[in-house]
Formats: C-alpha cells, structure tokens, sequence
C-alpha cells in the first residue's frame, strides 16, 4: 500500500530503488565490577587494534574510490584511536575503577561528545560524530559481534536508517547505491552534509520509515520536495520516472556551467557568487563554480558556544576561507547578532521589537571591543586571498563613518605591529534599510562597494517581520517598491564608479533575476545550489532588452503585474 | 533655600508668586451600627441639601466669571446628587445595614468611583473626579467640618496641592491665582485638562511639594519645562521674569492669530489642523483656531473598557466632534491597534516583532467584524460635518482595495436600510510605510487624499523603533531619506490632483514646516497647542522661495546638514 513519508530534502535528486533497511544497534552495556583490570585492559587495547586496522582498510577505500581528500576524516579516526582522552581514558576507568571495558567505553564516549556538542563550534562538533562512530566499532570488537558495515550491497538501493556515521556513508557504494532516507537529523547533520558532497539524493529526518517498511519494498525518494513514497502506483512511478529523466539530465547540462563564465546573451559579465554561513559549505561553493563568496555570514562563528571566538580563532576560519576560494573575491559580513540571532553569552537588553533594535552594526558600535576584535582577525587574514569587508544595517552615514574610523585605527595598529595587512582591501556595506538605499547616492561616494541584503530590505520596506505568519502575505520581492529601492541603489552605484551586488535570496531567484540584470546590478549572490541555475539562465537574458523591460516593471503597481510580466517576457 | 522640583508641564506658562498649600484632607470614617436609622438617614439628606446649595452657589459664580459651558459641570454635580445610585444607595445602606452615613457615603462612593474607572472610556472616567469632588463635599457637612475652597485667597498665589477636584478648579480666582502645582496626575488627569482649559501655567506629578514647601515662599512655576523652583536667587528670578514677559508676549500675539486664515508670506493657503485622540481634545482645537481635525485616533475609543464600543456609541462620538468642528474637516482614522497598543478584551497572538506585525488595517481586514462596525457609525455620522476616513498601516495596492470594498458594501447596506449617507465624504489613506510613500503614484489614483504618518515612517524607513532608547539616534526626521519619500509623496499627490497631509509629530515641527511648505504639503496636523506658532512661522516664509530651497535639502547626506541649512536660512 502506498505511504508516503515526509521530511528535509538534505542533497537534492530523485532515486527510485528497493529498499534496504541498515541498522547499527546502539549497545548499552550494563556496569560490572572486574576482578583481573589487566586482562580488561588487553581485551580494550585488542578492539582498539582491531578497530585501527578497519578504519585503515575503509581509508584506503575511500581514497581510491572519492580521492584524498574525502578520505580524510579516516585519518581523523585514526588519530582519535591514539588520543589520550579517549584510549587512555577508558584504560584508566579499567584499571582505577575495575570497571568492565564496555562500561568504561560507554561512560567516557557519553562524556566525550556531550562535551564536544557543548562546548565548541560547528565545525568541531562534527567530531562527535566521528567520536560516536568509532565507539560504535570499538564496542562491537568487545561484544564480539559484527559492526554493521553498507559494503556488501551489490544491487540498486535505498538505505533506510536511524542515522548514518561517517564510516557508514564512506562505504556508500555509489555503483549500487540510489540515495538514503534517515529518521533523525537536519539540514546540517552530518549524513546530510555527506549526501550533498556525494551528490546522493537524501531525506533526513523522516521519523520511522524503517519500522515501517520491508526490504526489497520499491521506493521513490523525491529528494527535492523531501518526500518519500512507499510502495508506489504504476501511475505515480511512471511519473516519478520522468520526473527523475528530467531533473537528472538538467543537472548534467547544468554541471557543464561549472567551468563556464557568467556572461549574458548580449556579452555582459556579472558575477555569480555564494553565500556561505560556515566552512563547510565552501566544497558546494566550489563544486558548483560559484565566482566567489558573496556573503560569509560570521555570525555563525559565534554561535553554539559559550564564549567569542577569540581573535586568533577568528583568523584562522578567514584565512582558511580566503585560501580554499585561491584569489577569487570573499566578501565577509562584520557580525550581524541581535535581531532574531543571540549569543548564550552575550547579554542584551529584551526588546520589544529587536528587529529594529540595537543589532549587527548598531551593537558593534556599542561594543568596540567585540567589533575591534573581529576587525583585526580580518585585516591579518587580508593578506590570504582576495577580501571583502562588509558593514551590515547601516541606516545612516555617521555609523558607516565611525566604522571606518575603527577599521582604519586597527590597521593602523597592525601595521605598527608590523603584521602584514593587504592594501587591495575593498569596504563596502550592506544596503538593507530603506534610509540607505534612499540615501545611496551619498553612501556611494564613501565605499567601495555595495550589497544589497534584500531579505531585510523587504521586511523593513513593507514593515512586516518576515518570520511572522501573518504578514506573510507582505513579503513581496517583485513589489515594485522594493525594485524602486534596488535600482537606486545600482543606479547611484554606477554613478559613483561602484559596483552593486545582492546577497538576499531574491538573488538567486528566476524571476528577479533578469530584472536585475535589467538594472544593472553586477553581483549576485546566492546559496551555492542556485549558482549553476543562475549561470544558465543569465546565459540566456539580454542585458540590453531587460534594461528596458526593467525601466518597465518599475512603473507598475503591484507584484502581480511584475511577475506576470517577467514571466511572459522571460519565454520569448 | 533654591530647590527645584520637576514634574509633567500640564499646561504651558510661567508664573511668578507665592506659595499656597492647598489641603483638602480626605477623610475615611469609621464603620459604626446606628440604632436611630431614621435620624441617620435624615442627618445625610440635610448634608446633600446643604451640598446642593453650595453647589448652585458655585455654579452661578462660575457661569459669571467663565461662561455657562464651564458652569455646565456643576449642573452635572447638581444631578448626580439625585443620582439614585448615589443617594439612594447610601439611604438604602443605612436604613438596612444600620451602617453611620459617613461610612455608607464612603463604601457607595468608592464602588461608583471604582465601577466609573473600569467600565467606561475617557469620557466616563473623568465623571469619577465629580463623584470623587462631591463626595468630598458631602463628608465634609456631615463630620460637620469645613470643605475647604479656594475662595478666599486675594494675593497673587501659586497653589500647591495633591491634587485639585472640579470644584477647586472652578473656584481658582484668576484675578490673584497665577498657576498651580499637583503632587499627583499626569497631563490626561482632570486637574491638568482644567488648567489648560482655564490657560493657566500648572505643573503636575511633581511629587511631594507641599511637605517642603511653607506657605508664602517665593517660588518660580517654570510649565514649559515642566519645573518648579523654590525660593530662587535675584539672579535667577531675574531671568524668569524677562523668560515671562517674552513668553506672555508671544502668547498675546499668537492669540491674535486664532481667528487668522492659514496663508504664507506669499499667499499660498494650507490647512493647519490639529491631531485628537478624544472629545476632551475638542475646545483645545477651537481655542487655538485649527482648520480641522487631521488626525482623529479612534483607539482611544476602544481603550479602557471591557469589551469593544457599540456601532451606536461610536456613532455618537463622531457625531459629536463632527457637529463641534461645524463643517471643518475631520480625518477619522479607522482602528490602529496592535503594535504598541493592544486592548484587554481583544486577544492577539504574541508577536516578537510587534510593530512590524498584524496592527491597524491588516488587523481591521482580519477581523472584519471590528472594522464594519466602525464603518457603519462613521457613514451615519457622516451627514453631521465634513468627513474624511483614513486608512492606517497600508503597505499595497490589494489592502486599500479591500478596505474600499468594505466601506462600499456598508455603505451599500445602509443606504438600504434607508439611512442617510453623505456623498461628500473623502477616503484616503496614511502614508508610514516605506512601500506606500515609493509607490504613492499608484496609490494616488485610488484615494481622496494622503495623510503622511512621520512616526511610523521614520521608525521603518530608519528600522528603528521609536520607542527603543537605544537606537534613538536614528529618530531622524529631518534626514534627507526622509524628506525624499515626503517630497515623492506630496508630488505624486499634486500629479494626481489630491491633497497631501501629514499628521505625525513633523507637522508641527518650526524646523520642518519651512521644507514641508516649499515642497507643497496641503495639510499640517499637529497638537493643537502647536497651531498657532505654526500659523505665525507659515506667514513668515514664501512658498516660493521654500520651494527652491527644499529642494537644495533634498540632495543632502545627512540631518545635520539639513538641520543647520534650515536654521541658517528661516533666519534671513
């Protein structure tokens, strides 16, 4: 009987296959008392060696299969199996405590990733999934039964799972291997991150699919709506097929672009970057042929830990940012806190209203000490490739001026230190308050750039917060207010000898974009997986004709009249 | 000893003269079982009579010196002492609870005073201050203690008081009383609407004054400041007295402009209107000679009460200021709740950002019962004067569409059922979001005329809510991103051949009125205390010449710039 199942579309595609239900049973071992601590303790360093020797064998896999640097993380894992937080901890808990080695296993990996998910940022909690895994393996050599592994699979498969482990999706035959529906997880887990590196079309967080499913059941996995359809129709597959022809044929045509210019029909070039919130999003960036990093969201870096990132940590992550996009522009966003985003160790005062409250630059300038800190760590990093430094919600130009004054004073200092700072450094700020783009003119004598932050353009545009159901209705990218603002922004830009970007979602968007293009906008900025569909379509608009269309669409009166417009212009 | 106490400039002045303490103790009698009920009951009866012929006494006094209207409240005070749910209600306590009349008079009076605050609106509440006052008087004839008055006082006095009642306010001596002082109450108490009724320099909510001030101490009432000082040096009563003088002048002077057409030094006329919020506003707004009312704010109508007004107790407060502005215009704004305003019997999601959420019209179309109702009493009351409704809080075309196609179904029902609608009324709309000030063109077409709203719309246009201290320095309204969506609105108002108004705090703003002029606003509606320094400085500038010069303001970068620029050239 046909179900259907809904969750995250983590890595887009569509894979139709059977089923294969994968499970790797968490073991809770039960506490005992040893008598003989040293026999435990050669029992534990048995499993250890044991455990190095497979992980050494799924490396070697790995690098031959998906390259080097894919295989990596193994490395990692042999590392962990040496680091005396681990390995030695559990020794210690054998031998102080005459502990069984399962328990002591158990206790110290519980301990290990509770700390890890607390304490640090994004990129090192990620280790607790690799620290899980390899306690995972190591508890099977002690229990003496097999851990799981997906290597023997050897027909057209979906993976259905509770969760999958680095090592689980390192095994991923892609031969055989279809895509991979999980019960828990988000966006950012690590089985999803994996799945859009491997190209594997994934659902994450679909609740008890297993349960409820067989083997061998054939299953579509729509990895684009985030569904999957369970036990299909003929009808419904046969839809299913075409949709799957379809998507994958496009992305093959897609791929092609990668290498490719961004160049309109009529010879214009713009730049087609984006965005990224973490280090980790910057293999899509590059994968996908992006022309640079449009906005790097550093806020992100601040978050899920409990206290700043230090000036040196921040350095590092720029520098490291700088380097993987080698010389193509990086525009980093100075902290943008506040609003609907807070730090567990930053107090502020409640608001009633914090989207028009005291964030991003607003706070920065209250908070020097914050803001000075995040500056330096940028200009140090300056020196490592091509940077952009970008100054969010900016209304007026005595606080555009006063961060210069700042930015100037820590250069100034550096430079006296006799740190390194790079004198091609481009200063631009974000246009997303009405009072900046009204005033851009001005503005654009005092920059070097200008982005547009569409998403808070519009929400302060129309005065309806944009995580509010009930507005929702004002959200209105097209409306042509919020196109008024966006041209006299570019337009003052051009004046002045600027160039504009955009790094709202609007800038990704199909029916924005050859308005955009229309007014002249030189950079647009979007999440990694629009770059391609973006590059595609920019191929095919004339500059020129959607100059004129544009001045056309800014004289109408509402959205609708916008869209339908772009839409039958766009067809021709 | 120079001591200076700060408090809330009720009404505006400044008075120079000695202090009275003004005391009218308020006493709470003890509970006490009466055997002789009948000699009780006849012992208050004597105490209402006496209180009745002190009254009548005061009352014509009253009418002699301040006119029959002022007299009226002693009729009131007259009637409600055969008000049953007084009197009677007293009588009944003590004939059937054998309760002493003092106590039964106090018990009756504190629920009246109690039920009169909570239930009802403004209008009602203020009843509470005669009720207070009467009960007062009659306390007094039955402890067979003195009432105190205010009668007696033959030199020039300032009077220091807890707070003043109806009847001490009418037996303020003009001849000899130069301004009074109240330890409680706020601008909106009866004492504070009193004193600006009489034009009489009052401070209240000062605190505790009288304490530390004795009696025939020398004391400077400074209530444009909102200060009293006590015993000052020569040298500092030597500038108040010159602070006086000029103050008294100008005052004498704008008085003579009250029954003066609003007109520029080069003839052009423009209406300069007051804002109201209730019909205690009204003799404020004929006083001071306002063309019309430009902003009637109908939550006050809904505020302080459990449960929403009647379509017939709307209708009567319209009726009523339509008839007293006698064929003036008055712009009555429909619902603008939510946001900062929210009522107790009107349930409303939680929102984080509410001034950015579902407020005045986006609220009135999702709660079409509400705005019905309210549009059936202001059609009845249409035929009584000039009306205009006006539209709070539209973002775009589709929310103005609605709201007119409600007011026309209403309308269309009425007049069905045979009742009467003027064909005059006008329908426009407020312009305070930025959506709606760079799309007025369209608008234009499909309203009467625009209002614009400069609180709201510096608020979105800055993202800064006004009511955050923190991001106070964004509360601009002088910024040139400011003037510029001003300017668009007024000219996209005249191409389309409708008045532009403008009702936020700007309108009556000495530094903005000159560029408002000179780029063609029509309407300035402000408080009416401001209308006639606003009359004077309008028949000071030429259009003309503002014309020019506005525009010089337009193309620059901040409000600093504007600000000095006005104030070097309203100079010349």
């Amino acid at each position: 009987m046909t179900n259907t199942f809904r969750g995250v579309a983590a890595s887009p595609g569509i894979a139709i296959a059977k089923a294969f239900r994968f499970t790797n049973t968490r073991h809770v071992p039960q506490k005992q008392t040893i008598s003989d601590a040293d026999a435990e303790a050669g029992r534990f360093r048995q499993a250890v060696e044991k455990a190095k020797g497979e992980i050494e064998e799924i490396r070697q896999l790995t690098e031959t299969r998906l390259g080097a640097q894919k295989a990596e993380i193994f490395e990692a894992h042999l590392f962990l199996l040496e680091d005396p937080d681990l390995v030695d901890a559990v020794l210690d808990k054998v031998n102080d405590e005459k502990l069984n080695a399962e328990y002591a296993l158990h206790e110290v990996t519980e301990a290990v990733v509770e700390m890890l998910m607390e304490l640090d940022n994004e990129m090192v909690r990620e280790r607790a999934a690799d620290v899980k895994d390899i306690s995972g393996r190591l508890m099977s050599h002690l229990l003496g039964k097999p851990y799981a592994t997906l290597t023997g699979i050897s027909e057209e498969t979906i993976i259905l799972a509770e969760d999958l482990t680095p090592s689980d999706t390192a095994q991923l035959d892609l031969n055989y291997i279809r895509g991979f529906v999980t019960e828990i997880g988000s966006r950012t887990s690590h089985s999803a991150i994996m799945a859009r590196s491997l190209e594997l079309p994934a659902v994450v967080g679909a609740g008890a699919v297993s349960a409820s499913v067989a083997d061998g059941t054939l299953i579509i996995l729509d990895a684009v709506e985030g569904q999957v359809i369970v036990d299909p129709s003929e009808e419904v597959l046969a839809e299913y097929r075409e949709k799957k022809q379809r998507y994958d044929e496009r992305r093959e045509q897609l791929k092609l672009l990668a290498q490719q210019p961004s160049v309109s029909a009529d010879g214009v070039h713009v730049e087609l970057a984006a965005n990224i919130g973490s280090i980790e999003d910057l293999m899509k960036v590059l994968e996908n042929g992006a022309d640079g990093v449009g906005l790097f969201r550093t806020e992100f870096i601040y978050m899920g830990r409990n206290s700043f990132p230090s000036e040196e940590e921040q350095y590092q992550i720029y520098k490291h940012v700088l380097e993987k996009l080698d010389g193509k522009r990086v525009v980093i966003r100075t902290l943008d806190i506040g609003g609907d985003k807070e730090l567990p160790y930053l107090e502020l005062p409640k608001e009633s209203n914090p989207f028009l409250g005291l964030r991003a630059l607003r706070l920065c300038l209250e908070r020097e000490d914050l803001f000075r800190t995040q500056l330096r760590a940028l200009l140090r990093a300056s020196t490592s490739g091509k940077l952009n430094i970008m100054f969010p919600m900016i209304a007026v130009l005595s606080e555009l001026r006063e961060a210069k004054r700042i930015l100037g004073e820590e250069r100034a200092k550096l430079e006296q230190e006799g740190i390194a700072v790079s004198d091609a450094i481009e200063v631009g700020m974000m246009i997303e308050i009405p009072a900046a783009a009204l005033n851009a003119d001005h503005f654009a004598k005092e920059v070097d750039f200008f982005s547009i932050g569409t998403n808070d353009l519009i929400q302060y545009t129309m005065a309806a917060d944009r995580m509010n159901e009930s507005v929702a209705y004002l959200y209105q990218p097209y409306h042509p207010s919020i196109l008024r603002l966006v041209n006299m922004v570019i337009k003052a830009g051009e004046r002045a000898g600027i160039w504009t970007g955009m790094c709202g979602e609007m800038a990704g968007d199909q029916t924005a974009i050859p308005l955009l293009l229309g007014m002249g906008l030189n950079e647009f900025s979007m999440s990694a997986s629009s770059v391609l569909p973006a590059r595609e379509l920019v191929g095919r608009l004339s500059k020129q004709e959607w100059a004129s269309l544009s001045e056309q669409a800014l004289t109408m009166g509402t959205q609708e009249e916008v869209q339908q417009f772009v839409e039958q212009r766009s067809q021709i």
